[in-house]
């Protein structure tokens, strides 16, 4: 509650919103410049997240992971089309050290299908992130995604 | 990312916030305060927006002329009672010109039925927003939402 | 609009979202640390709420009943595991006297289950607050959460 680190949060709260619009607006490819040269995106179920599991539905350990994920889906993965509408809400700076910030926010994505124009609350759940603000412009360091459910819909392609 | 602009960032938040409160709160009137004298309030789907198609679901070309359609809300539409409930998120400024700025926000909104209680997202998408920062108070030059979904349930009465 | 009290707004702004994370975060326990002493929590329909009718969903009237009621939830009520999620959006300051601010914002609630991983928007409406400024941190006088749908699906265990 005290605030700290209170001239990092508009340009981390942006950083969080650059994030979701990119994949919202299908510029997908440009979520990698958002994370550090060291940075890891990860998508897990907070079933799996609470107990320490290491099973993940998406791991990139680096930007240019990440980028050969995306490349693939734009190449080589069969799938209904399909948009997601990011909703991110309670963007919160829980601590940090040095330059390295934790960052929580909660977020739900309605994915709607192309074809039939079906709409539904596909995914929700917590980021817990680590953000390094020592640079130019702030980036992730970890982009960790908990979801709340175990069960995800058929397959999930993009990354969220 | 620059977060250009950024003087004007809690007004314009505000000002977004504010529509969508009015239309909660059931006070759908004062959304038309909230356009400037030459302002325009547009909703279009994702897929005629993409496609520079012309149809709209509701196109006001003033003040003057959404005052009408809500007045014919109020008076001459049959519809089952029924509420909205806007979630907002990621407002930002990407862009902007003199005293004009482009916002974008992402919405979901749960409609709610009075007699049943049903509730389900109704319509998710974009806001692309044209600002006025020149006057006394923020006004939208263009209100434009762009539903993800082709396909809207029935009769989109009430202005969202 | 004319954005008063704005030197408050990002605290008032973080107790809301503290409140909902320490929900998600299933340390329900910590919302009795953010009401004022002499604070009420209140969650009703918007149907009772619109009529000035009493009936209330949950009314705790002092931090104290409301760590009662939610010991009661940790040890006396049997409910199928679960999980919530908050999504907030449009914390506004419509207003206020010496240090009391009237606070609005809009929720959505989405509601997994643990055991089959059932996902769904299981609440959303406004939260007509009251929120003292005058110490160290601020602090709800009053937590009004106001639903927009009359019906609760099973059982409201959990406080929101």
């Amino acid at each position: 509650m005290a605030l700290l680190h209170e001239q990092h949060f508009r340009a981390i709260e942006n950083l969080v919103h650059e994030w979701a619009r990119a994949i919202d607006e299908d510029r997908v490819e440009d979520i990698c410049e958002l994370l550090a040269p060291e940075g890891r995106y990860r998508v897990q179920s907070r079933f799996n997240a609470d107990r320490g599991l290491p099973h993940s539905l998406m791991d990139a350990q680096s930007p240019a992971q990440l980028r050969d994920r995306i490349r693939s889906m734009r190449l080589a993965n069969i799938y209904e089309p399909q948009h997601y509408r990011h909703l991110v809400s309670g963007v919160q700076i829980v601590g940090g050290e040095g330059t390295r910030l934790q960052v929580r926010s909660n977020f739900a994505i309605v994915r709607t299908l192309d074809l039939d124009g079906d709409m539904k609350v596909f995914a929700a759940g917590q980021c817990e992130d680590v953000v390094d603000v020592g640079g130019a412009e702030p980036r992730f360091l970890l982009r960790h995604y908990k979801l709340d459910s175990r069960v995800v819909e058929t397959l999930m392609v993009i990354p969220i």
